[in-house]
């Protein structure tokens, strides 16, 4: 673990905030009782998520002068819409569990799983604005069209994802584009949102954005190298996880991508298979992955984008006290 | 069929403006694809949706003096979350056919059509703000914020539609607030975005809001009407369709509210079954509405909303020109 940017006491007021949030919605709902459950809310013993996004967001917010808690409402917003993305991922992908529990849609079906994403969006805008009328009428329209179009890239790039389990081909810049909206939007937006709550101009935000979603990249490339090669104990899935289910990650569409080889063709004949891989399959297209060099491109791939998130910081003068790049390099450092 | 109060060339011009706020969807992007389908662009011959929404809207923004095409982002936004709403539905409800099509899950499967809905959400709020800087930041707030309250109440109607599945009983009160979140909040932030557009105060356009807010109930109570009442030429559904799925109406809810009697134990028996009812109970449950009086209270209460929504615009000089009291006496008019 990296050391902390943010003071504990930081952290806990946030949780809190985030909380209270969730309890915006009706106490006799059962989408309330879901949406709690989902962030195990009242159950202090359980594993959460590591709250990534609204750590940057609030470090950016202190590290352009502003107070972490004028920054919460934004960052409960970038939570949340993180949080409707993977309650509906969920579903999606028939993934039946998280942090260790059952996901939602096992537990209470799909319908009622659905409407509680459903409603985790929804207070995700909610939590942005508040109930107060806005200050800064300006700042705020620069905040929720920032948070209107992170929705859209999020939809757009799930749907690209869902797109790739049928599609015959998926080339190396589809990829990229995909993962730019899936993954990258939501950490630009976090980056964005945080300059735009501590009252940085719109353009030294938009800064941000671009540091932010360098870093996503590196977020992304980091967990598909992890997909494949990470142990149980670094991503608690199986080994090759995202291979056996034959799942698009940098490393296969930067293979296939490249020249033909046979162990392209290994890694070809895989994915144009149905359904999942057997165990030798699976092994075999990650020895070829390995041959072929995916996953050195990829680590230097993760590298690069770090580098350009620095590059930008370093051009606008943003993350001053480096505490923005710690949190990058903690977590998105290379495998090997 | 009531004599349109909107011109027709304002009709056709706005069904262009939503075509194209769809098309802000990437066109390599498969989610744009569905999201085409589902609103049958493309396809002149097919049948569409009616368009109420926007024409609620776009009636208040021509009565309070605004140009309709001004509030065609407003009016997209809506029928968009409208839409949002349709396409979650029916994967929650197995609902196959919409407008005499199959309905995206049925062609398409639950993750690629989740997504979709999804993107008209995204789109909804992208539509809204557009892409130019708010003219009127504090406007585009107050349009914004009516937005996002509408998405939450959408999701806590639905939330507790969905718990009424499995709720051994449920009050009228409970199912008068379902309607009012799940149905009548879209009819409010209607009537109150097409204020606004059109540059009314933020009073004014809450006092529109509450008189779509009642109209939406009058619409609501009409649709279970039809429901339990209605033949297949009325709704395009077998007759009896919410009662033959234990669906909670406004008549079952009424009548579940009344004093113990033998017709009534009719319909709690049938409600406390699993599955849907065959036809024999499905008659018996709606001879027994009918006799407890739940259809004459449902078209006595589908009066007493609309005269509330005339009530309110009589006090507040809204609806100048009758318009909008026409679209409503015709789309809600008691069914007997």
């Amino acid at each position: 673990m990296h050391r902390e940017t943010l003071a504990s006491t930081t952290l806990d007021a946030f949780e809190a905030h985030l909380e209270r949030a969730v309890d915006e919605l009706d106490a006799a709902s059962p989408t309330r009782a879901l949406v709690r459950e989902h962030f195990a809310f009242g159950d202090p013993a359980a594993k959460r998520g590591k709250r990534l996004r609204p750590r940057i967001l609030l470090t950016v917010a202190e590290s352009e002068g502003g107070r972490a808690e004028d920054a919460f409402p934004a960052a409960a917003a970038v939570e949340l819409l993180h949080n409707f993305s993977l309650v509906h991922d969920d579903i999606e992908d028939r993934d039946e569990l998280r942090h260790g529990r059952p996901t939602l849609w096992v537990r209470h079906g799909i319908p009622a799983a659905l409407t509680a994403g459903d409603a985790m969006c929804a207070l995700s805008f909610t939590a942005l604005l508040g109930g107060a009328p806005a200050a800064d009428p300006e700042r705020a329209v620069a905040m929720t069209t920032a948070l209107h179009r992170t929705l859209y890239a999020l939809c757009s790039g799930q749907g690209a994802d869902i797109g790739f389990e049928t599609s015959p081909a998926v080339s190396f810049a589809e990829y990229i584009t995909m993962i730019e909206r899936k993954t990258a939007a939501l950490f630009a937006a976090a980056c964005q949102l945080g300059a735009l709550a501590a009252g940085a101009s719109q353009q030294r935000a938009g800064a941000y954005g671009l540091m932010g979603r360098a870093y996503g990249l590196a977020f992304q490339v980091r967990d598909d190298v992890l997909g494949t090669w990470g142990t149980p104990a670094d991503t608690g899935k199986p080994a090759g996880a995202d291979i056996r289910r034959r799942k698009w990650s940098f490393p296969v569409a930067w293979a296939m991508d490249g020249p033909p080889s046979d162990d392209r063709d290994v890694v070809a004949g895989a994915y144009a298979s149905i359904g999942e891989l057997d165990d030798a399959t699976a092994d075999a297209v990650i020895a070829s992955l390995e041959r072929l060099g995916a996953r050195r491109a990829a680590d230097d791939a993760c590298d690069a984008y770090i580098a350009q998130a620095a590059a930008v910081a370093a051009e606008h003068h943003l993350d001053r006290d480096g505490r923005l790049a710690a949190i990058f390099a903690a977590t998105a450092r290379r495998t090997a």
